[in-house]
């Protein structure tokens, strides 16, 4: 593990710099690839971002003045990605000849050269605007959207507990400069498809309380998913809504994902332990969100089984 | 205007002081009350808070430890209060004997011996958090758990285009608190109740699409507000959704509120002038966010009205 000086010295003493996004690419992975190269290219650096999977349009503020480099890269940098199979196809590329790996993941996993890694960091984005700061590059109003957005998709706005007063001491460096940021807020958190509209409305309408109103299960099918036109990007934190009701601890989704099959998730608050339900049906995950495939009959037997298995958890935790 | 010091020398200088909260209450009102409240004691002070409206429960940590101070005030001040009548039931009362009135809000209308109003401060949190700095008092976990609810309910956590650099830079010395802010944010925008949910659903259901998807609208008629159970209380931030729908700069809910008689919401994005479709129906409002009320036979000719009166100012608007 080098310090952070030595990895913005490393950067520094080199050119021709590829930057590697994870695949599924998201605020953070982007913002602070974008970010780190508009401020390499800045001094003068040759640089570029890469991600095997296509980059949604949504972001494309990021890469607004970048210059297209095209080069043969001489030192390569992964940003965010926690584990080699998350380069996609680049893994196989690049798996051998990762020069610096910047993460913030707790189980960062990726062998590198040299390794920096900051698993306090709510955002790779933060440790981004550390290391263009020890590089010198002033920050300009790209920089700090760029950086300004990793921040707010990993936090979930500063609603999340992994928010920290650092988090917070960052933005406030980064609102100093003039971009939009309520835009960035209003494209990441408040902008939905018709489709993403129609799975709510349906997710929703098809919300039952049980358990004395500890416990809200939704049941989508097969048929009403294909109703709703709904793909797989439309899904992201549809299973965070039964849990948002008052009063619920167990919050469950059961989506029927071909003819008898349902994909389950489990969310809990605490005392409740998610995986005690999912392991019941095969599953796993976290203490809080985790998810199981079930078979049955029909949509109602599944729900039945899930129900059965949440009010037994409601019984026997205290 | 007196200066944020003479705010706090004059707070120091009193005692026996009574906070008043803004009717309808919010976090801000609130937060600030509280803050302010707790940090008064915390020097030795008799205070307390007042609000005309009951104080919802959810609030009902923000005076953990508050000791129930009953007295003859001597000084009265008012926090995030706009103007006198919403005071509620206050005005009357204490109309004519307002000491000092902290305020955040631009058109601050409150007649009082003292005023200090700082209309760039995102939440009026904001300024409570200088003021208590300047009396000296140290932060408290509750104290900053008040002024944290009071900022993220104003900003939308941190969203909305009020944020400031120094509102994320006073929240990064909160954070340095020891309290859930993370649950605070849960119970302040992850919390619905089943008759909420039932609303959206609702809502959401019934979006239309019309313009060529530049404009989305939502009716809801009586029958369906009463098949959902949603009380008043329910209704916030629903006319906000239309406009959440990718592609739409024109979001418009219609709700029969008796029959035949229609309250209408038109939220737009710019260029767009909200007010020049509420204006056709005698209504008003923001240019972003305007309202109207309309009769019609039934709710698709209230639709119909407002779809022609959008269509116009798409028409016109360039």
């Amino acid at each position: 593990m080098i310090t952070i000086s030595e990895a913005a010295s490393l950067l520094r003493n080199h050119d021709k710099i590829l930057l590697l996004a994870h695949i599924h690419p998201d605020g953070d992975t982007l913002g602070s690839c974008f970010a780190l190269c508009h401020a390499l290219q800045d001094i003068g650096k040759r640089a570029r971002v890469k991600c095997w999977h296509d980059i949604p349009p949504v972001y494309g503020y990021m890469f607004d003045g970048l210059v297209e480099d095209d080069f043969e890269p001489e030192y390569v940098v992964t940003v965010d990605v926690a584990d080699l199979p998350l380069l996609g196809g680049g893994a196989e590329v690049y798996g051998g000849r990762i020069d610096l790996c910047i993460d913030h993941h707790a189980k960062s996993r990726v062998i590198a050269e040299n390794n920096y890694v900051r698993a306090d960091a709510a955002a790779c984005a933060e440790i981004i605007y550390d290391i263009i700061d020890r590089i010198g590059t002033p920050l300009t109003p790209v920089i700090a959207a760029c950086l300004y957005t990793g921040i707010a998709t990993d936090t979930g706005c500063f609603r999340f507990s992994n928010t920290t007063a650092y988090t917070h001491a960052v933005t406030a460096k980064l609102m100093e400069l003039d971009y939009d940021f309520s835009e960035i807020n209003r494209l990441m958190f408040d902008s939905k498809t018709p489709q993403r509209i129609a799975l709510e409305a349906t997710v929703l309408n098809n919300m039952e309380y049980c358990l004395d109103g500890r416990c809200a299960v939704s049941v989508i099918t097969l048929d009403e998913l294909h109703e709703t036109g709904a793909v797989e990007a439309d899904l992201d934190g549809i299973n965070a809504l039964p849990r948002t009701v008052k009063g619920v601890v167990i919050g469950i989704t059961v989506r029927e994902t071909s003819k008898g099959v349902y994909k389950v998730s489990v969310r809990t608050f605490a005392p409740y332990d998610a995986t005690e339900i999912c392991s019941l049906f095969g599953g796993g995950g976290h203490i809080r969100a985790g998810g199981c495939t079930v078979k049955a009959e029909s949509a109602e037997t599944a729900r039945d089984m899930l129900v059965k298995a949440a009010g037994e958890l409601l019984e026997k935790t205290k």
